[in-house]
């Protein structure tokens, strides 16, 4: 069996070599019949499918990016000092080294790099991963077109591009609520989103023990991570948003800073000037963030913190190398108030906050709807490229209904694939269970395959490198009937077979040399007399 | 318990009264809790759901259309003697009445009256199914840019309008196969498909039976039944292909006619110049249609008869008021073969054939593809509405990439959403079995509601009439915490109540009050919050 368990058959884990040994870039190969070379596809499941790779949770994955991150002398070790509320019982123990940070006056960050014209390891993986030229990746990132979200604290990730000249790709989000799941299950679900395709994973945890559950997830996760810091915050002073202050949001980043998250979202846009076009909406504010940056606001009659505070907010995620991913708190919520003045005006005080990351060398993505009619997707990210300055964006499907309840993973699709043609760089992925509850892990394999389908709809409509290579195995496959090819060129081979095997009487559900499918039977099948026509 | 069964809870059926008592336009009104006004729905799903409605599938439908058509005057009882292979055992023995067919001389389509500037009791239906002036339905169906597929042979059947001015319907392929499914599965496929929401429903069997199926599939459907003529003639001359003649095909189109189908798929757009252009394409030719005439013209070195006949053919559709859904017999069957020359030719033809029909009094719409990357959706639109002169389309997916085998319903529903924001008329939906096998009734139900959520998309894009009342409607009940009004306004209320009760603790399962979902928990709900900011 290979390393991807039963779900990937015929597949195996291979790497390309970059300029230097440890430049090791993973990919899917999946093996075909016949005379077809095997096919390689973009891999985000970490070492776990590695052959001989085992596991284990409580050491954690090796930090294969240990060594450029020392190399190039920019860092040191530096525990913050920040108190931490850890469960000894749930705590983990597996970490044997400190935590770093900048050295004084030091930006560690692939912008800085990218800026004085270095070609950092991780541009080069992230280069061949993409199919590109590592200038190429270099240049974007300099320009801001494009982020690596890598902490220095997190080596464990594989690195990975976010910009929409690149593979446009997918976010999990997981974690607790109040209501439960447990920290084994959430690890569990990281690797389980991983497997299927998700490029980043969010850790969303508003439960019991959100720094222990943070800890394992990032230690095991071979994915960029991200959280919003203040959740953990909140959930410090027991969920009352008065006692929110600079000093505990501050603690809080460095907090997670340490444990190695790779971007933030930080709600700095929602500005009291908006709040009056946000209270005219149909629905409000959607966003937690948002709504508790809102309340904050009212209660204390002064400006978002976070937006007051942001060039220290910066110094924070430079130190590090923490991409901001900057929080759309005014999303719509309906697509009553999609592209409304409240949504429109955070925007603009995005990308001003935007130019503000950049000058301080931090690396920053924008986030983005929501709620948000077909018609009025393409105005959203041509406001979002001119007003952003053409930072990456990142969005919440879009949602083209507000009436899928059960079916808003599908909805989700239909908008994010329209955004990523246009030029969306990452979609946060949305479970059938969005608006009605947490998703479990049948949920989350079915959000991620649906967004990897509509991201890859994206990049054949943008003809991103090599996004076609897989349509035309399969095309290929397809056409000369090689059944299980067709399975595992697919994107959850074991569904694809059960599906036919269920449709064929019982002496035939193994065979997979049959020339038709029961669709349309044997004697009806367009490609068998497609077949014909082509050899006489 | 409403007619609607256990899947609508708090719906019940509503007609609304036009000019004459005899037209009764049927809606789906959903009951809201509070102050809420009900909420009206466009409503596919026949007589089933009237209250106190007992059906009997042996008897079929009443015939709700019969004295609109005899009131014209324009046909008569007129059994042609085409032979019938029917099975006694199989065979549906409540119809009481002889077939109609045009008197000599006569056009009774919907398309000749509108052209003489009559509003059918069938356009006031349809207007106010649509909330349009009735004025409009006839413009749009005299000009050509929107049928309703109605046979006098089928007064059964509630009418409908297709057209890219109106709501987007969807379309779901029902049918029995060599492989297997009765009779009885087939009339409930169709009894479930159109409960879900299905506009009009293809008969595409090819195994036993066809005639008799048909029959009780036909006497059973308050929606327009299309069927493709070939597949039953050329089981009547044991699917060898090589037997195929005029004469045999004029006596299955006739022998449907008399059945009551209302639109038929005809394959007349291919042509002998096209075989050299789809001879170079990837994947050859994938329409069933298609490559069955395709075969027939390169053994028989002749013309498609479909084609050279395609006057004759006219005659016939207009006897009985059929609508042509001229097939695209070369739609592209993989991403690499889109928008190739032989897809952009048929198409030409495709449009000269409309103007045939027309000419001849007869409603056509196009079928379209297929495999088509979202980058190409905008061009096979524009090019339909300028080649076919803005006769409606009526598209599979399209699908927009080869790879989502297990997942093609969603692949279709992005195209669907996307090609029907353009302006296409009708999608046809696509089963997660789509490449795999039949669709079994889970199948069905799955392809039926990704379309209507694609359709109702396209429909908010569009700024279709009435579109956006119950996203209006979810937007309030989300807002004000109404659980239970937001299953019931969803496409499948028991599975978003149920996906909600699972994420739940077992004692709050029922609650319908809570203000806050699992997702968030209650003191990060942001829904709680801005209603927290709306009342300071």
């Amino acid at each position: 069996m290979s390393g991807y368990g039963i779900h990937f058959p015929r597949s195996c884990k291979v790497y390309a070599e970059g300029s230097r040994p440890d430049i090791r870039v993973p990919f899917r190969e999946i093996a075909l019949h016949g005379d077809n070379p095997p096919l390689r596809l973009y891999d985000t499941s970490g070492p776990y499918a590695d052959p001989g790779f085992e596991p284990d949770p409580r050491k954690g994955l090796p930090a294969m990016r240990g060594g450029w991150i020392a190399e190039r002398g920019d860092v040191e070790e530096h525990a913050s000092g920040v108190a931490i509320l850890t469960n000894p019982e749930k705590a983990f123990h597996g970490l044997e080294r400190a935590p770093l940070r900048a050295k004084s006056g030091h930006a560690p960050t692939q912008i800085a790099y990218a800026r004085r014209g270095v070609v950092t390891p991780e541009m080069e993986f992230v280069a061949l991963r993409e199919q590109v030229d590592p200038a190429f990746v270099r240049d974007e990132v300099a320009a801001g077109r494009a982020v690596i979200p890598l902490n220095i604290n997190h080596p464990e990730a594989e690195p990975m591009v976010i910009g929409r000249k690149f593979r446009t790709k997918i976010n999990a989000n997981i974690g607790n609520s109040a209501l439960g799941s447990s920290i084994e299950e959430e690890v569990e679900k990281m690797r389980w989103a991983i497997l299927w395709g998700s490029d980043t994973v969010m850790d969303l945890s508003t439960g019991a023990d959100i720094h222990d559950t943070r800890e394992w997830i990032v230690r095991n996760a071979p994915v960029p991570i991200g959280t919003v810091p203040l959740y953990q915050a909140l959930k410090k002073i027991d969920d009352d948003a008065r006692g929110l202050c600079w000093e505990l949001y501050r603690d809080t980043l460095v907090e997670q800073a340490e444990q190695g998250i790779d971007y933030f979202t930080i709600h700095a846009g929602v500005l009291r000037k908006d709040l009056a076009a946000a209270r005219q909406r149909k629905l409000g504010i959607v966003s937690r963030g948002g709504s508790i940056m809102a309340k904050w606001m009212i209660d204390n009659h002064a400006e978002n913190f976070l937006y007051t505070r942001f060039r220290e907010i910066c110094e924070i995620m430079r130190a590090y190398d923490i991409t901001f991913s900057l929080g759309d708190g005014l999303r719509p919520g309906c697509i009553a108030d999609a592209n409304d003045a409240a949504q429109l005006g955070e925007l603009k005080t995005l990308g001003e906050l935007a130019k503000v990351a950049w000058e301080m060398d931090c690396q920053v993505m924008i986030e983005g709807p929501g709620h948000v009619p077909l018609d009025l997707i393409r105005e959203n990210m041509e406001l979002q490229l001119r007003d952003c300055f053409e930072a990456p964006f990142y969005t919440l499907g879009p949602l083209v209904t507000d009436c899928a309840a059960g079916y808003d993973h599908v909805n989700s699709a239909i908008g994010g694939a329209v955004i990523g043609w246009y030029g969306t760089s990452m979609l946060c992925y949305v479970t059938p269970k969005e608006h009605l509850g947490l998703p479990n892990r049948e949920d989350v394999k079915e959000g991620v395959i649906v967004h990897k389908i509509a991201a890859h709809a994206a990049d054949l409509a943008k003809r991103v490198p090599g996004a076609m290579d897989r349509d035309e195995a399969m095309r290929k496959a397809r056409g000369e009937f090689r059944w299980e090819d067709q399975y595992n060129l697919s994107f959850d081979p074991l569904r694809a077979r059960e599906f036919r095997r269920a449709s064929l009487p019982p002496a035939e559900r193994d065979q997979v040399d049959q020339h038709y499918c029961s669709m349309c039977g044997e004697r009806y099948c367009s490609m068998r007399i497609s077949e014909e026509l082509r050899n006489t």
